[in-house]
């Protein structure tokens, strides 16, 4: 099944809001073994959504919509649709039912406004909206002599993630099983990742080869992150049974070549990785921030359950932070100032001790923009990493851009950690 | 000038990425007065791609693509741009000239892969990538009798924003100014948001009143935020001038209406106004963070020049840490629980005395998804805020998502620093 995705928004347009939700119900589809061919996102303006909708239903069997369906007077999502399907609005009695339930819930009344949402094109499904007041739309209409689902949902995203997940996502999966022979491709495709770190990418090429012979004409993918470089394979097979042997079959292939290099695969964060490893191991980590000021902290316990081995730290941002809840010498600092190897070291086995941890992690550098010498360039960070054995800081030189460089020193600790976890027991 | 955005790449249709080059592009053009009327995104397929450049040419006055200009097989931006134009790829000898000289500062060979970067349509001006190896493409032709720019850049975020600002956004300007009046429209559309806190949407509203007399006719809009609701102002006029003047008396109306809520303008963020009032007044600021590991410190850090009121803070992730290092007494630790009004104020003061700062921030709570009892749900966080006079705790409920709980303890935490320092001198 093939599917188009219309995000509908000024604020999307204009640049003011990244749109998280076209990459999260393309994920949800992809998931499903559907392909999502093309992303589309306009304005508030009627006709721009009917030349869209109309253009996406050539090209896919679903096209979902999110946006414009709120209350407010710039929300033209239902009147595009049922302009362009030449159908009329009728009010929907277990919608406005739902909508005087949610209201009595809230303590308000039910004003004008909001019971305007109750009317739905009367060809359509309204979709009950649990976390909000305005009800998802299903609409199965022919275009082209072909036919398509059109999918309208708010553009708020827990509403939205709610009514795709409980509502459209079942549904669809229903639909494409009733429709294989009707829709525009039975052929599934499914991905899988590597993520690979400590390689860089003309290297890893070189160590995969002929990406052709290799994948037996399924498709490779270099993507680089922050962490490492990322392989994707994507498969594409006549059912899902074939589909998924071929995709497993592939990918162990991929993985006998680069093995020493993955830490992990498709949503694992190198965090999360990193975390387990530890917990494994009933190890226990503290960290010593000066310059990410609580980043790595903050991506450690991101993970749910990192109580288990995160012990704390100190966001050693001035130099007496640094001396007082850490113990760097002064002279260390007066020497060597406090963006060397020496203090990042000190940091590192300091932080180690103070919390009674296995591991110590510091990170001190020169963020940006201002602050950098000749010496030691704004990018300048050192990282440190102590254990019960030893204490070793590593040297990085990163861009003149303050975000970044926090940024990639936080992912360069967690994968320093993760390198000595594999060649430590 | 009209703008169509077009992003190449499977990772973006298949939902494995956020596209946030897509949003700050917009952003950009929109700060310019221009408007973006549609934003796109396709696989790796050169006849979608094709298909799509036709489509936005017909629309659009420039037609901005990002992705698919790599080195790899599956960056295909370059054919179909020669494709569609009718045009062939021929060596563009500056191009490879640089890409020798970039080599050379990295130590390595120029191999074939790399060289095949200076291969350019042949009516095409290369523009010089400074961060990376693939130059961008700036392409002027005619479609449907009109004049349309094709820009074509990496997919690449640090590239990207290189290209966009050094090269594209100075052509452009020029552009438009010699082109004014073959463009589709010369109405110039400018937009300014004020960003309030400490009020919910419904109140805003009502205490805004009537929008269209307010707003003469103009645009206005409700934008939540975790912060609170940003309220965006939209006006179009035919002249630049007439469209900033028109702004400002519109802006300085709203704000008359909703000034005590008012903490920023545009891309102002708590953190940097909260940083500025401290810096303004002398004062210095410490955290403890326990459920949020640090993400506060960052936030406070992502601030060039923070470290004239951060002093730094301790990750009391363990109930140990929050004795040892911040001083909270293990009565108030076994009588109240880490996650109660007098742990949060402990910590608040604590943090405050041991950094010798005039103001302390503590975040205690219980993120998720485990951790809950029926009397502390999972979302249950104490705030604390400590100054030399007094200590106060404030309590949450929020969600049971984990992410969403860090964030908005984080967002609250910087909300009510702001409320007391506006209230304080």
């Amino acid at each position: 099944m093939n599917l188009a995705l219309l995000t509908i928004g000024d604020e999307i347009c204009l640049g003011q809001i990244v749109n998280t939700n076209a990459a999260w119900i393309a994920d949800q589809c992809s998931r499903q073994g559907w392909r999502v061919l093309a992303h589309s996102a306009v304005g508030d303006a009627i006709q721009m959504i009917i030349a869209e909708c109309e253009r996406l239903s050539g090209l896919a069997d679903v096209v979902i919509i999110t946006g414009g369906l709120g209350p407010t007077h710039d929300d033209c999502t239902k009147t595009a649709l049922t302009e362009w399907t030449g159908d009329v609005l009728v009010e929907h009695k277990p919608t406005l039912e739902h909508l005087q339930y949610v209201m009595r819930q809230r303590g308000r009344e039910l004003n004008a406004r909001t019971a305007a949402q109750a009317m739905q094109p009367s060809r359509s499904t309204p979709l009950q909206n649990d976390k909000g007041t305005a009800p998802g739309i299903w609409l199965e209409i022919e275009r082209y002599g072909k036919p398509v689902v059109i999918i309208a949902l708010p553009g708020v995203p827990q509403e939205m993630r709610h009514l795709m997940l409980d509502r459209v996502l079942p549904r669809l999966r229903v639909y494409d099983s009733q429709n294989t022979s009707r829709l525009a491709h039975g052929w599934v495709m499914l991905y899988t990742t590597l993520l690979t770190t400590g390689i860089v990418e003309s290297a890893l090429a070189d160590l995969v080869g002929d990406v052709q012979t290799l994948l037996e004409g399924q498709e490779l993918a270099f993507l680089p992150s922050a962490a490492g470089v990322k392989l994707r394979i994507t498969v594409t097979a006549p059912t899902r049974d074939e589909a998924q042997t071929l995709l497993e079959r592939l990918t162990a292939k991929l993985r006998s070549i680069v093995e020493p290099y993955i830490y992990g695969t498709n949503d694992d964060t190198l965090e999360a990785i990193v975390g387990q490893r530890l917990r494994e191991r009933g190890k226990t980590l503290a960290v010593a921030e000066s310059c990410t000021g609580g980043l790595l902290g903050a991506r450690l316990t991101d993970v749910a359950g990192s109580s288990a081995y995160f012990l704390g730290g100190v966001q050693c941002y001035s130099n007496e932070a640094k001396t007082r809840f850490v113990g760097v010498q002064p002279e260390t600092l007066a020497q060597h100032g406090a963006v060397s190897e020496q203090t990042a070291g000190e940091l590192a086995s300091g932080i180690r001790k103070r919390f009674d941890a296995d591991y110590g992690i510091a990170i001190t550098g020169i963020a940006g923009p201002d602050g950098g010498t000749p010496d030691k360039p704004v990018g300048t960070v050192w990282i440190g990493l102590a254990d019960a054995h030893s204490t070793h800081a590593e040297h990085f030189v990163f861009t003149n851009d303050r975000t970044f460089n926090r940024e990639r020193a936080v992912v360069m600790a967690l994968v320093r950690l993760w390198q000595h976890l594999q060649v430590t027991t």
